[in-house]
């Protein structure tokens, strides 16, 4: 295969470190059995693997109590849980224009089956939000707030720390999508104020497709979305009320969590606030060298303000699929054209219509590979 | 690491084939990108995986239409889609006492949150029940009737094919739970009158864990559990109308798909009757060997009968966690002790106080393996 420069990391980390593929094969070869369903050593093994992930999870992110912190099959899943669970007829969210459809589509579904009232505040083309506007939309019966941490088509970051102070002080719970922060950007559920904090194993945080998890402040209390086989309380009919166990039926994906767990620690060797500069350092490098293409318009925060490591952008005249598509079949660069999975935030950059497309950089990204992206631009579509 | 003799395979088979590992490296390396959510060529190879384990899938089992499986992330996750999905208030729903905590649970949470009524047919020690009293238990609500295979405690196969056949005539949807049968008994929904299959990846499959699926008969319409990003009309705030998207929400467990396909392909290259007629043979020749040990009591059916590879037994005067702590710490050998989340079952075989201990076999089971168990017990209890 030839060389290809990956820069489509917002929708999952590639290459995986090296460590992540292997603590697989160990999992797979040393500590395959199923955790928590039996005492026998394998199965011992698949469960401590599961607690030191938890563990480094609840370090990462502030957590007091791993317990807190349950594992899903994705970030889709820990949202879902988290709306379905809290959500009563007749409660009101409050939510915003820059929300992945892992929140909307739930949210549209409970206004139209169990009677749930919504409203999404407005983003400006940059990504941000008036703290004031989202304060002024509170109602007697506000029962959660849900914001993502960075948005998955601007890069804009939430002053989360501030909108978990408003939601607090209105007694709302707060949830926050940490898709595209999580492993990239800081994040301390305490001083932030996080009630719950959804986030995936496979995109910042390096590990594997088919992880996830869902922190659960103990103050929150969830109906689970499932039930089933929890290797705990067998014999009773109900879903044990212990946690983690409580949120997590049915056998785990103890392989996919042994390499989310070296993962997670490379993340730590490296740092969260390193990673947030490289990755902050290359998206400036991009804009910086596409700001000389004829025709395109970058979407989100300005040049030198924060941002996560992705950068949409449209260019005037052309079909976004076909610049994506040609950008892999020409020059081997892979990146994301569309929606993205976020009409609203298309709707608050005016590219509802055209869609954009999306160059995102992750660690294992090089200035190397920004200069291969700007060249092929350049060639493409010539300099302003 | 000693050698280990895994006898739990029940739970979860392992080792994994060496080409299960393989594929999954392979996907990692070379087509780790997020399926579905580009149209770069990485993401169009993990596209592909998804396309072809599905195919794979809906071959073994008799599915006409491959878009009818659903990938999910274990046999829990799939009977909770079903379970939820289907049931409205007032519906009643009849199954049986040999069902695990993952159909219990729901349908008692359902009872309780939802007010559906819910039937157990009674199972004899042997794990058999008697037709004529489950097409008895049919009423005008009578929405659905869910039956496990193979019970996962006693080891007895149902008649699938004769209670689909009861249920089409009452215009019930029936739901199996294939859990210890994939890949170990043969399955056609077309024949056996299946309208949803739920299934792990990683038992009879051979795959990694997190990884499971459901077929939906395209005349069942369910209420997704979840909703999210499909990469399918990612402009709609509703869950798209089309399959497999509208039950399968978020990143896919890519990697873990491309494991699971070398899994069934395996399957396939051995034949699930062979697998059955080897796991069967393994049984028989357990149970030969234990008949003689002192005490000893072996559930479900008798010698020379069907039933899966799987065979649990109490031994009078022990402690059944003890026999299978010593079991794992002195010989190496791993089994299960409990309530194997199947308390109904335990209740059917008297053994709802005492628990048993479970020994299962699977592909990668050898005499060898079988006769170091039968030893091993003889010299902890003695003959009779």
């Amino acid at each position: 295969m030839e060389k290809v420069v990956y820069l489509d990391h917002a929708a999952t980390s590639w290459p995986k470190p090296p460590e992540v593929v292997q603590a697989m094969v160990d999992a797979m070869e040393h500590a395959g059995a199923n955790a928590g369903r039996g005492n026998h050593s394998l199965a011992m093994g698949s469960g401590r693997v599961l607690v030191r992930t938890r563990s480094a999870l609840a370090e990462l992110f502030g957590v007091k109590n791993a317990q807190d912190i349950a594992f899903t099959h994705n970030t889709t899943m820990s949202l879902n849980m988290a709306i379905h669970g809290l959500l009563h007829p007749g409660d009101h969210v409050i939510s915003t224009m820059t929300e992945h459809n892992s929140v909307r589509r739930p949210l549209e579904y409970l206004r139209k089956t169990k009677g749930i009232n919504v409203d999404y505040v407005k983003v400006d083309s940059e990504g941000q939000l008036d703290l004031r506007e989202l304060g002024s939309l509170f109602q007697s019966r506000t029962r959660m707030v849900i914001c993502s941490h960075s948005s998955n088509l601007l890069g804009s970051i939430l002053p989360i720390g501030e909108i978990g102070e408003i939601a607090r002080r209105h007694k709302s719970v707060f949830l926050v999508d940490a898709a595209q922060s999580a492993g990239a950007v800081d994040i301390d559920v305490q001083t932030m104020n996080i009630d719950m904090l959804a986030f995936p194993g496979h995109k910042g945080l390096l590990g594997p497709q088919g992880t996830g998890g869902l922190y659960i402040s103990p103050e929150v209390d969830l109906e689970p979305l499932m039930q089933g086989g929890t290797g705990s309380q067998s014999e009773n009919s109900e879903q044990p009320n212990i946690r983690p166990d409580k949120y997590e039926a049915g056998t785990q994906n103890g392989v996919g969590i042994a390499g989310l767990l070296a993962g997670v620690q490379k993340v730590k060797s490296i740092g969260t606030q390193s990673i947030y500069e490289h990755e902050w350092g290359l998206v400036q490098y991009l804009m910086d060298g596409l700001s000389e293409i004829r025709g395109i318009t970058m979407l989100g925060p300005a040049a030198g303000r924060e941002r996560t490591g992705l950068l949409s952008f449209v260019i005037e005249g052309e079909e976004m699929a076909q610049v994506a598509h040609r950008l892999d079949r020409e020059y081997g660069i892979a990146v994301r054209s569309g929606m993205h999975c976020s009409p609203l935030a298309h709707q608050s950059a005016g590219t509802l219509e055209s869609g954009a497309v999306r160059a995102s950089v992750g660690v294992s990204t090089t200035r190397e590979d920004v200069e291969t992206m700007v060249n092929a631009m350049k060639e493409m579509f010539g300099r302003r």
